[in-house]
Order: structure tokens, then C-alpha cells, then sequence
């Protein structure tokens, strides 16, 4: 049989709808470990995820692929660059040159040498040690720099690193728009600092755990996510995964006394999930069929978090539902406290834990540090004064042991570093700027929210960013919806306005 | 580096270890479609199952493995045939002869097939329409007869499709096993039906749901099942299912006005799952470490669910427990009645929901037919009335419709026709034979547990049978632990001694 571009295009469909088997079934995997495996599980569990996500990398590495890839790209050529074929194109051959650039040796070896790193860390950080993981860390340093040197050509040491989960930022994006954001949100800190606090007692009290939940559920299923192709369940960490085109979850962490940790996990991992859901079912099992960036996952959790879900309109709706659900507990707690708690700012030394506005300094201090780190200005030796200097500084308090400072995070005792962290941030900024973009097209939306209905938002999301998956980088989404780049300007717009109504700011 | 068998075997175990990775996770995929799995994850999640059995099959008739094998068994030709090794490779190497001999192309053509008969069976048993399915049972008829043609040799046709699930088994032994057995349950089953029938009313009432689970859970764990290597979740039809080495899990289902059936679903499955726990850890991962028969596997099941779980000392011990858990529904209902009730006896249409004597019954019709179907001596469109006749003969009854005769069963609408049925009564007498000797061994196993304990007996089923895992056929495991082959005397005792007494038979 003579090969055809058709032909052709049916070899490669199969190929990856193999890889996306492999690759959803460790999903699976994954999500069952985190909700239901019984704890004898554990240890065939660990050799099974990892056989399936060799076989996976086997298979996107085969040199047959890169042909299939090579004549495609020629026969597609003519092709409206932004049609499907093309575009799955694009993010096939992406994937394909980061694996085969790094050695399948390399690749085991810091594979093997992360799952020590991590064992170290979970035994470092409990014990307040950080001599404990201070080689493993120089090692991943050590591996990080040689990872980047297989993608030679780079501006900046931590550009192919930030590229795994950010595809086309670098630090030369980045790091100004940080410093600038950071010198603005420091002042607003600061402002705000010194106003009485508001009183958010009414949020730890007891809460029936499964009121908590249906109430969760309810409001996500107002937003628009699909139960009929996703679920809810406990994990320990909250998170989102998606096992295949139809089927994309979600977990929750419930907490008996704390109404608004169990409640925005939720809202956030259904803004991550929403996203998954909305992706074009003809892009289903190429590859291209996921979330494009960090970035913008992280835009599409937050923008329902916080935009939406920690909005004035929002709860001016739902608070009398949730004050008729837990009658006691807030029966006597107006409106106006209980917003002002779910808005609460505070300085804290935990980034999982921080508020909306002095989140992003967490992760600029990382983002910092990861950078000196690379560059070799800093040493891993040094990095526990250095992350206590950064917090003093950006935030005026700093952690008085290593354990809530420099040992907090896993990211860097599980992975490379240089990437983890730019992309919480990318959301949030990226948040406003869609979410700006979607009131300019339906000036209704704020006011929809305040009746408890979101669809308009939701459509327009599904439409402009949902349903394309990866067949834009975040660069061309951006350009596709604003006209233009990352700016900053809509975020800090939105900071300023709700913080400044809240703390009464002049 | 030179090849040498220490080599070899590393190799050998590597790819059994890729196998059994991609057979647990296709394990886990099936397990979450019938659990959890959102309605919108059906369509990729056929694919993901169809994609990894694939890819586990393609490693299991890769020629090297051949090979390995080839090499490997001369090298141990030496070794003990009880040893691990010498048992592990018969057992590839039945799984690997077994695989290569019927090509991928048949091997793909009968699976799309067998799919579309499924769904056609879907619909024509609510519709009461054989003529729906008769032409894919006719087209699986000719398949069954061409798989067996891939294993020349055989002495009946029907061989070669018993030895799939039960290796060693063939016509030959178990006709006139069958025959002997119906022609004692005939009389049996006809003086009993001569009685009155015990009052089973207090088995229909509302039992609330959360109880009747946790009464099933607490007796499986004294059984021995480990929830620390397992756990139970609710599913339309329950099944065990062995994820991997220290991950067994087993599905109940229950229905709130009806005692019995979830129960004995619960230790009928906690039967199979204890023979999966039991296999030695130093058999993980090679393929022999699954239960070796479907013989063997039901009659795990079956000796913890009837010999035990119907059995009086059992319910003298625990029957005051569980009225105390539904004083309202049982206070007032003696002992005696209640252990009549889950042992009543009684001729009906369906096999799955018939007692311990008629079952066989059900079974020994099936594989009746299925031979001669295979035999040519019954034609596809008489089925449902040598349906009817063989009902008519061996239980006085006859379905009024093919809905609760021919089409009752999945078993010849998703699989080959010739080996699917034997099993179940293969079991019911191997529980007998194996319980019998338990007993011989250690006398105090009834008064054990007659007084909640079920130690000695778990203890003695692991040491004999669960630890060895496929490592000897059913023959020799009987061979092994009665001395002797199959014998249907011990099973007709049990029935004879028990149901004599309940019925007050002379």
C-alpha cells in the first residue's frame, strides 16, 4: 500500500491515541493512589506508573514518529496555520523534540535521583533538617543546568526549564512583569497592614463535612461543570486530573472546622477541570487535547476562586443559601463579615495558605531564588538565609525555622527547578486579563454572577480559551483575546479596586 | 556482555513485569468503569481498556520472550519441578503458546465481534428476542469451533476453550462427572421439593443499607480477608479484582430489602480476593501469581460462602449478633428459622439466584448444551427450546420466555462458547474435596468456628492452595493435597448430610 498524507495522519492518530491510553491509564493510577488504594497497594503501585510512563516515553521517542511528523508537517504546509492539523502538529513535534533532546539515560537517572530526593525531603521537612536534603538539592541543581544545556541556544539558563510547563515564556517576560508586580503589591501590603484586620472567626466553627460538600458541588455544578463527565472525591491534597476526554475529576480536602479551605479546593480545581472539559472533542487523544500552559490552568482556577468566587455579587447571592445551611453557625453573621472574611489579607509564611494578594509574593520570592540559584549567584548552602532575607523583605516576616521557609514547598525536592512557580502567578495576572476581555464582551457578567448564573461567562471561556486545548501557545491566546501580550495593568486594576472597597483605602 | 541464565532471568522477569503492569492497570481501568467512573468516560475508557490489553498481548507473543523461555527451561530442566522457577516458566509458557497460536488478525476479529454480539444481547434479552442474537451466536459458534482448530490434537472439540480457564480439564473427565452428579441431585432435588418449604419471609424486609455492609465487612476481616490489602466498594454486579500484589479488591451489591443477597455476594467474593492475597509475594509480577483455575478460584469462594457462611455452627454463632443489629426485623424470628431461610431450596428459573443443590443443575444444562452445540448435534436455532426441554427435564420447570432462559446468561454472547460454564460446578464439588480434607487435618475447624474463629481453616487454605498461585494445575494441586484426582463424593456427602437434616429427609 502506497503511504498517503492520509494514511499517514491515521498511523500517527493511532500512535498517540496509544500514548494517551498509556498516559490517561497512569492517570488512573495516580488519582486511585490519592483516593482509594488501600495502603498495600502502594509498593506495585510506584512500578506500575512507572512502567506505564516508560512505555509512553518509549513511544513518543520513536524515531518513526519524527517521520510521520516530518512528511505531515510537509503535507500540511498550506494549511490556516490555526485548523486542527496543524496545530496538533505543533504540539506533537514540541513534545517530541523535548524528549528525544534529553537521553532516555539522563531521563532515568534524575527520574531515580528525584524519588530519593523526595523521600529525603519528607523526612527533612517534619524534622526541621535542612542538612538533610541540601546535596540532594545541589545534585537537581546540578541536573536542572545540565537539562537546560540540552536545549542549547537559550537567553537564560532557566528558559527551557520555565518551557516544560510554560511553553514561549522566558525570563525575559517574566522577570520584569514580577518586579514590577512586586513593587506594587508591596505598598497595597503594606496599606493594608495597617488597617484592623477583619474578623473571620465566623469561618472556624464546626461544619457538618457533608454540608460542606453538597453545598461545594452545587455551586460548581452552577458554574458549569459537568458531573456527568467528572467527579468529586477526598484526597489528602486537592487536585484535578483528566482520565480521558469524558471524565475529568476532581478532589477535595474537607476540614470539620474551616468552612473556606474544603470550600474554594473545590471552586479551584473545577475552574482547572472546566477547562479540560470544555477541550474540543476532536482534539480528543492527540496530545493536543490538554490545557495549554501552567499559566493558563492556573488563570481558569483562579479566575473562578477568587474573580468569581470570592466576588461581592456572588456571595451577595449565595451567602442567605449557605446562612439557611449552617443556621447556627452563621445565622447571626451579616453579609458584609463574611465577605470581608473569604477576602481576608495577611502576611503569612505559607504560600498554600496565603490570600489573593500577598500570594504572588510567595511565588516571586521563589521565582527569585530559583533564577540565583541557576545563575550560580546564590548557593543551595545559602538558600535557607536568602529565602529568610527574601520574606523579611517582601513581606516583613520571616519563618523562624527552615520547615515553614525554605522546606515548605515539594517542588524542588521533586522536580527540576527553574519552572515550578512562574505559572501561579502568569494566572493570576492571566486571570484578569480574560476575565476583563469577557466583561467587555458581555458587560452582563458581573451582574449574571450576582444572580447566580454564569453560563454567559462560562460560554465565552469554553469559546475563547476551553475549547482549543493546546492548539494555541499562551502567547497566541492572548494575542487571539486581548489583541495583545501579558499585562499587568487589568490584574493590579482589580487587586487595587476590590482590596481598596474592602480595607477602605484612599 | 554475555548472555547467562542469571541474565536471561532478569530479562524475562523485566518483560513479565511490563506485562503484568499493563494487565493491573487495564484491572484498575475495568474496576473504576463499574465503581466510579462518570458516565461520560465510557467512550475513551473502551479504548484505553482495548489499547493495553493490546499492548500486553504484543509483549506476551513477542518472539524474544519465546526464546528466553526456550533457553530458560533448559537451563532449570534440572531443578525441582515445585521450585518457583521451573513452575514459573510452565506457566508463561502455556500463556505464551496459547497466545501465539491463534493469530492477532482472528484474535481482533473475534474481539470486535464478540463487542457488537454483547450489545446486541443488550437489547434483545429486555426484548425477549432471540432472533436478535441468533445470527452472532451462530457467527461466535463457527469462531468457537476455529479457535479450538488452533490447538490440534484435542480429543473433543470443546477442549481446547475449557483449557482457558480451566488448564488440564477437558470433556473427557468432566461429562462423566456431570452426569454422575446430575443423576444424584434429580432425586435429591425432587424429595426436597416434596416438603414444605421453609419460610424465608424474614430475609425480605427493610435492612438498612449501612449496616448490612458493615455486618459483611466485619465478618470477611474475621474470615481473613485484609482491608489493608484490599477494601469492598458498591457495583451492579459484584466482582473481585486483583490490582496487584498487596491490592485485591472485592464489589457487593446490595439492595435494602433483601438480606441475603448482598451477604453472601460479600463472602462469596471475599472468598476469591482471600485466594489472591494469599499468593506468595515472591510470585509477583511473573504471571503465576494468580489463582490457577476457574475450578479452583470458585471453590474459594463457594467454601467460605456455603460451607461456611450457610453452615449452622456459623450462624449459631453469629445470628444473635446480627439480630441485635436489626432487633426489629429478626428479634422475634428464631435461630432455626433463619438458617432454613438462607438454605431454602427451590427449583427456579435463574442460575445466579439459585441454592447450593439446584445450581449444579443450571450449570451441568449449559455445558450440556454448550457441547452439543459445539458437537453439531444442536443447531443454534434450536437452542431455546432444547433450552426449555433440558429446564423441563433436570428442574420440573420451564422459562415461559427466552428472557429468563436462553438469554439469561452474558457468558455465549461476550465470549466463546465451549469453556465458560464448567467452572462454577468444578468448584462447588473441589470445595467439598478441599474442605473435607481441611478438616481431616485439623478436627477442630467446625467447633472453630462454631465459635467465630476461622484461623486454622484460612491458615491451612493459604498453605495448600492460596500460596502457590498458578504454580500447579488443578490436578496437581488435588493430587497434592487429597492424594488422589477429582471426586464428587465428599461434595454429595456434604449436600446429602446438610440438606437431609434442614429437610428432614430419610
Amino acid at each position: 500500500m502506497t503511504s498517503t498524507p492520509e494514511t499517514q495522519w491515521v498511523a500517527l492518530r493511532g500512535r498517540l491515541q496509544e500514548i494517551s491510553a498509556l498516559v490517561s491509564a497512569a492517570d488512573l493510577l495516580e488519582w486511585d493512589q490519592l483516593t482509594y488504594m488501600p495502603s498495600g497497594g502502594a509498593g506495585a503501585r510506584g512500578q506500575q506508573l512507572a512502567t506505564l510512563q516508560r512505555l509512553a516515553h518509549e513511544k513518543l521517542i520513536d524515531p518513526t514518529l519524527g517521520l510521520l511528523l516530518d512528511t505531515l508537517e510537509a503535507a500540511t504546509a498550506q494549511q490556516d496555520a490555526a485548523s486542527d492539523e496543524p496545530a496538533i502538529l505543533r504540539e506533537v513535534r514540541r513534545r517530541y523534540e523535548r524528549a528525544i533532546k534529553a537521553p532516555p539515560a539522563f531521563t532515568a537517572e534524575v527520574a531515580e535521583h528525584l524519588a530519593a530526593s523526595y523521600d529525603a525531603w519528607a523526612v527533612a521537612r517534619p524534622a526541621n533538617d535542612f542538612g538533610l536534603v541540601r546535596p540532594f538539592l545541589e545534585k537537581t541543581l546540578d541536573y536542572s543546568r545540565r537539562y537546560a544545556d540540552f536545549f542549547p541556544g537559550y537567553a537564560h539558563v532557566a528558559d527551557p526549564l520555565i518551557d516544560v510547563g510554560d511553553h514561549g515564556m522566558t525570563v525575559a517576560t517574566i522577570r520584569p512583569c514580577f518586579a514590577a508586580l512586586r513593587q506594587q503589591l508591596a505598598p497595597l501590603v503594606k496599606q493594608i497592614s495597617d488597617q484592623t484586620p477583619p474578623d473571620d472567626r465566623c469561618l472556624y466553627q464546626p461544619f457538618a463535612e457533608d454540608k460542606q460538600i453538597a453545598f461545594g458541588e452545587q455551586i460548581i455544578t452552577a458554574f458549569g461543570y459537568d458531573f456527568e463527565r467528572g467527579r468529586q472525591d477526598r484526597s489528602p491534597h486537592p487536585f484535578s486530573t483528566r482520565i480521558g476526554a469524558g471524565d475529568v475529576r476532581i478532589t477535595t480536602r474537607i476540614y470539620p472546622n474551616d468552612l473556606a479551605q474544603g470550600l474554594f479546593s473545590t471552586l479551584h480545581e473545577a475552574g482547572h477541570a472546566m477547562y479540560e472539559q470544555g477541550v474540543d472533542p476532536a482534539l480528543a487523544g492527540t496530545l493536543a487535547d490538554e490545557g495549554v500552559s501552567m499559566a493558563v490552568h492556573e488563570s481558569q482556577s483562579r479566575l473562578w476562586e477568587n474573580l468569581v468566587g470570592r466576588s461581592w455579587p456572588f456571595w451577595n447571592h449565595h451567602y442567605p443559601q449557605l446562612q439557611s445551611i449552617f443556621p447556627e453557625q452563621l445565622g447571626k453573621v451579616s453579609l458584609d463579615t463574611f465577605y470581608r472574611a473569604v477576602n481576608k489579607v495577611q502576611r503569612s509564611l505559607i504560600r498554600t495558605d496565603a490570600d489573593e494578594v500577598t500570594y504572588n509574593l510567595h511565588v516571586i520570592i521563589r521565582f527569585e531564588l530559583e533564577q540565583a540559584l541557576l545563575e550560580g549567584s546564590l548557593a543551595v548552602a545559602d538558600l535557607p538565609d536568602a529565602w529568610r532575607a527574601a520574606y523579611a523583605e517582601a513581606l516583613g516576616i520571616a519563618p523562624p525555622d527552615d520547615r515553614d521557609g525554605v522546606l515548605q514547598d515539594v517542588h524542588w525536592y521533586a522536580g527540576l527547578i527553574g519552572g515550578s512557580f512562574q505559572g501561579y502567578t502568569l494566572g493570576n495576572i492571566l486571570s484578569a486579563q480574560f476575565y476583563a476581555e469577557a466583561v467587555r464582551a458581555h458587560p452582563e457578567i458581573p451582574a449574571e454572577i450576582g444572580g447566580g448564573k454564569f453560563n454567559t461567562l462560562h460560554g465565552w471561556l469554553r469559546e475563547q480559551i476551553y475549547r482549543h486545548g493546546s492548539k494555541f501557545t499562551t502567547a497566541e491566546l492572548l494575542q487571539r483575546i486581548t489583541g495583545g501580550p501579558l499585562r499587568l495593568e487589568p490584574y493590579l486594576a482589580y487587586l487595587t479596586g476590590k482590596y481598596g472597597q474592602i480595607y477602605e483605602l484612599t
